[in-house]
This record gives C-alpha cells, structure tokens and sequence, in this order.
C-alpha cells in the first residue's frame, strides 16, 4: 500500500532514518564507552524498543510503570522506571511485574521506599532500586548527598527492597560534586553502588565524565524539531516522524485548513507547531482541536483540496502518545504498522 | 469502590455537578425556544450524549467521522459532522455510515461536495449537507453569501448529495447580514434552507436571534476552567472533570510533585494547568511529561507523598482525548466507569 492511499491524520515514520538515528547513537556510546539504555517514551512501540537493543540498547526505561507492562508483554526485559511508585494499586503491579522481568525502580523519600518494602515482602519479592539526586531538574530528587546517604542507610534496613545506586538528571555539572560527594559517603557506610544513571539525550559524553554507568537517551530516535531549530546541527533528514494530513479546505488564497489540529500535533510546545516537508514556505500558524491553519501567503504552488502533505511534529512524544498505531514508511510505501502500545499508560 | 482506591492519575466526573449542567442547558433552550444539538468534542463519551438527548437534545454533533462511528456503535442516531470529509478512505466509512443512520454533514467547497456525492453515487445513498460560513472564525467555511449561493447550485446539480442549509460558528454579528443575504439568495434560486446551525456554548441567545433551526454546544457539559476563569460568572462548583492524582515526591518544603503532567492534562493552555479543589493555595507552576509541579509555599497544609489531590484540568476535550476511562464519582463513591469510546479517532 502506497502512503497517498492512506487515511488521514495518520502518523508515520521513515524507517530509513529511525535505523540511522538508532545505529548512530548505539555507535557514538560504544565509542564513548558507556553502556546506552534507550527511554522508550519518545517512542512507545515495543518493536521500536527491540530495535535499539537488538543495536546495542543494554535495556530500557520506560517513564511509567504502564509503558513497562506493555513492553514486559512485548518480551522486553531489563527496565529502569525513573519514578516513584507510590499507592497500593500502583504498588501490586509492581511487584507482580517484577516476578515476570527485571525491573529497577528509581525513588527519592522514605515513604516510596517503605511502600515498596511492604508491599514486596507481602508478596516474596525484592524490588532493585536506585536514589534519584536532584542535580538540577528542579522536579523529584533527594537534595543533597547527605540526604541521599540517609535514604540510601534506610533502605538498607528494609526487607524486599535492594539498594543498587543513584540516577541524575540531568548529567550535567552540577551532578559531578554532588554523585561524587554522594559515591564518598556511601562508600564510608560500606554500601555498594552499582549504578549511576544518566541521562538525556546529547548528554552522553557528560553521563561518561560524570563516570555514570549508563545513559538513559530516548529523544534520539526520532530527532524532533524543537531539537532541530535549537541546535542548528540537525537537519530535517534527521527527524523520523511525519504527521500525513490532507488539505480539507482552501478559502482563502493565503490561507489553506489541515486536517490535523491539537488533537493530532499536540499543543507542546505552541509554536511553530510543524513542519511541512513539502512546502516549507507553508507556515502553521495556528491550531484548533481538529484543524491546522496554514498560511500559504508565501508559497507559489497552488494548493488542492484533497492533497496530502507531510508534517513533521514537534514533540516527538507528546505526539506519539496520541496516535494508536504508526505506519513504517520507505521510499513512499507502506512496510509496517506498528501499535503505539505504551500510548495513553497515564498510570 | 471509593475514590481513594482509585490507581491514579485518573480522570473523574461529578455526576451531581453534571447532571445539573446537562439539565440547565437543556431548559435554558427550551426557555429561549431554540432546539439543542450538542457537540460530543468535549467528553466523547456514548452515556453523556445519551443523557443529554434524554435530557432534550434533538441529535448530537461528533467533530469527526471516527467520533460518529463510535457514537452510532453506541445506538446515537441523528447526528451532524460539522467537518469537510475528504479523501477515499474516509468517503467510504462516510457511505458506510449514512446507511445505519442519520447523518448530516458539513463543507465548503466543490471538491468535497463532488468527492461525497460520486461515493455516496456508487454506494447507492444521498448524503444531507450544509454549506458552511465563514463568519468570523478564520478557519473553513466560504467567504460571502455569494460563494454560498454558487455551492449551493452545484451541490443542487449533483446526484448522492442533498443540500439542507447552512453553519455558522461562530454565532456573532457577523452572521446576522451574512446569513440573511444567503438566505435571500438561496431563496430567489428556489432553493429550500431547512437547516441553519448555530455554535457555541453561551451563545444560544445569539443563534436564535440569528435565526438558527438549532444550536450546537458542547463545552457547557463540564464547564471547564478556561470559562470558569474568563467570565468571572462561573465559579469551580460548575466544573464536572477532575484528575485525582497523587502526590508522589515532597523535594523540598516549597515545591510537591504529582504524578499527572502534560500527558494527563495536556498542555494548552499552558497556565495555570489546573486548580486544586482541597488546596487552592497550592499552584501547579509547570508541568513536564509525566509530572505536575506544584509550589505549595503559600500552603499551610504539610503535604505527604501518597496524598490524593483534585485536581480541575483547564481544557476539557484536550483532557478527555488523553484518558481511555472515565470514572463517574458521586458523594466520594465509584457510580460508574464509562469508556471514551470517542478518544484518540484523529480521523
């Protein structure tokens, strides 16, 4: 099936540049020398998450502990969840998701790490976790390495709950003083520390100097364009993720309507809201729920109701996780449709 | 079950509160005599449409052929598609569905009225339609009475396709002269005007001032923030949604984080994000992803991971399109669990 034959809004991915994108950064780690954890949020297809091991991905982290269970059930294994499961619901899925896959957890406050505790020896298991440092985030994170070491001291009292290191984000250089700070004081109480998690993409070589045993890079794989404008070293080629919308309306002549709005790009971030491959000099300029508004003022080509149009979407994955499904495109057809399995695991 | 049982985040409804908006709606257009077509765009749920016919409404609005479908699955009937449907695929799903029940739907231009009337041709079917106008919402619709006129003549030309009338949205000023002369005109080519549908929550009056056979709102179901805020008439006791989310991490003494963030909200509009009924004095200041953070200096409540908050989200269609369930709450107790069975149809 050819991609003009496609009903639309339908978000796709050219499957040549997601196999360069995912090559790319399994090579720049191993060349650095530090092992990659691919996060799977940009993307939320398990097929996608098997690329980037079969490539070299350690493992994966998956934000939520939802977007793990659909990868557990995929046949994924070895995943990080960066984040504080916290109420008994939420807690009994753990714990029956850790006896089926190994599975780390990240927290940062004694009540997390006292739920995890009681609920696994309720249910026979040990949860592996890790502290998360506030090294500049501004959101989660113990504060200081002392307090680090104090949650570190408490968790090693507990049952059920197996201290295994710390993660920062992001990996930069206020996290150098405090991981080392933190690394000195827990090694002082004789406490192992077996991981150091780092993480962001572009932040690689940083997570390696901040002498991080893994880096947690997800927004890699597709490359959106928020990453393309800012940097200036990314070009379009590099950006896997198109929106395939149809122009439903023409009133204006400097004005045309796109069958994709908020409810298709996301809103995040507000503007430009796209890019349309075809036609660059086409601007978004605003967006309804279900409508783009195009300014064609300055484009020479004469635009058709009906007419297809390519749209790569700024947040990668606040887009993704509004569409079902993702069509894998090469060269103009169709070669997979892929379920957005992780979509909409708010929980 | 009662709500703090509930895995969060969640999304939840008052069904007091809207049982209530649904019935003052429905009386305050039986009062001005103009007859109520909800729009579904803002729960997408098939039981709140069936309330709100129960209630009065003469037929449903769906923004989108996929948001028909699964209201028709759920037993809806008579039902208009305010949105130009363009392209095979979905002429087709078009067809497919005027044949199990009453459809009305909207467009602009030749092309689409050509497209639906060779399909539906094909099919063996007739498709009612009403031409739409631009009166002021920069988005479809044709620019003048005339071109109104001159579609209306080529639709009437067309076997498959059935001119009723015509749209307008908004339902301001400057609809009045430009409905009356399309009407004068329609009226000298002989050509009958059995529908004129008006829009907009809170501007029912306007509608019917205008002339208009019906009124499309939606929004008045839940009466989401944005409203609450802009017209300084409507307080928080009129909003129906909430997200019950939890607090999952407490970094420091100013700042908590809960465990719902643009995924679970959306992002637009981008402040303040949301209120919080139990603490109004906490502020939820950004969001990222998967958290919300909320600055709770000016609180004197001492906030503890695992707390359950309330949280009224700013954009209630937004909201509904990113949660597959809603939980009917009455008196803090589970009445209801129904399906958005509308969420995520881009298409």
């Amino acid at each position: 099936m050819n991609i003009a034959d496609l009903d639309t809004p339908k978000l796709a991915a050219d499957l040549d540049v997601l196999e360069r994108n995912i090559e790319g950064m399994a090579t720049h780690c191993h060349q650095l020398g530090i092992p990659l954890r691919v996060h799977t949020k940009t993307h939320k297809v398990p097929e996608i998450a098997k690329l980037q091991v079969a490539a070299g991905s350690q493992g994966i982290t998956c934000q939520k502990l939802g977007e793990a269970e659909v990868m557990v059930d995929a046949g994924l294994d070895n995943i990080l969840i960066p984040y504080n499961i916290v109420g008994k619901p939420k807690l009994k899925r753990l714990t029956a998701l850790v006896q089926r896959a190994r599975i780390t957890v990240a927290l940062d406050s004694e009540e997390t790490a006292t739920g995890i505790s009681q609920q696994a020896t309720a249910d026979g298991c040990v949860v592996p976790v890790i502290v998360e440092l506030d090294t500049g985030s501004g959101r989660c994170g113990v504060q200081s390495p002392k307090a680090a070491q104090r949650l570190a001291r408490q968790i090693m009292k507990m049952q059920g709950i197996d201290f295994q290191g710390v993660m920062t984000y992001p990996s930069n250089l206020r996290a150098k003083p405090f991981i080392a700070e933190t690394f000195d004081l827990l090694e002082q109480d004789g406490i192992p520390v077996n991981i150091i998690s780092g993480g962001g993409t572009g932040s690689e070589a940083a997570s390696k100097d901040l002498g991080c045993t893994e880096t947690r890079s997800g927004s890699y794989v597709y490359e959106g364009m928020t990453r393309v404008g800012r940097s200036g070293m990314l070009s379009p080629e590099r950006c896997v993720l198109r929106v395939i919308v149809t122009v439903v309306s023409t009133p204006t002549s400097e004005r045309i309507i796109i069958d994709g709005g908020m409810k298709t790009f996301t809103s995040y971030p507000p503007k430009p809201y796209g890019h349309i491959i075809e036609h660059p000099d086409a601007k978004i300029y605003g967006m309804s729920v279900e409508h783009g508004h195009v300014d064609v003022s300055e484009c020479a080509h004469q635009f058709k109701v009906g007419e297809q149009l390519s749209v790569i979407p700024l947040h990668q994955g606040m887009t993704s996780n509004l569409h079902n499904e993702l069509v894998g495109i090469r060269d103009g057809e169709i070669e997979a449709i892929w379920q957005i399995a992780g979509r909409g695991k708010v929980s």
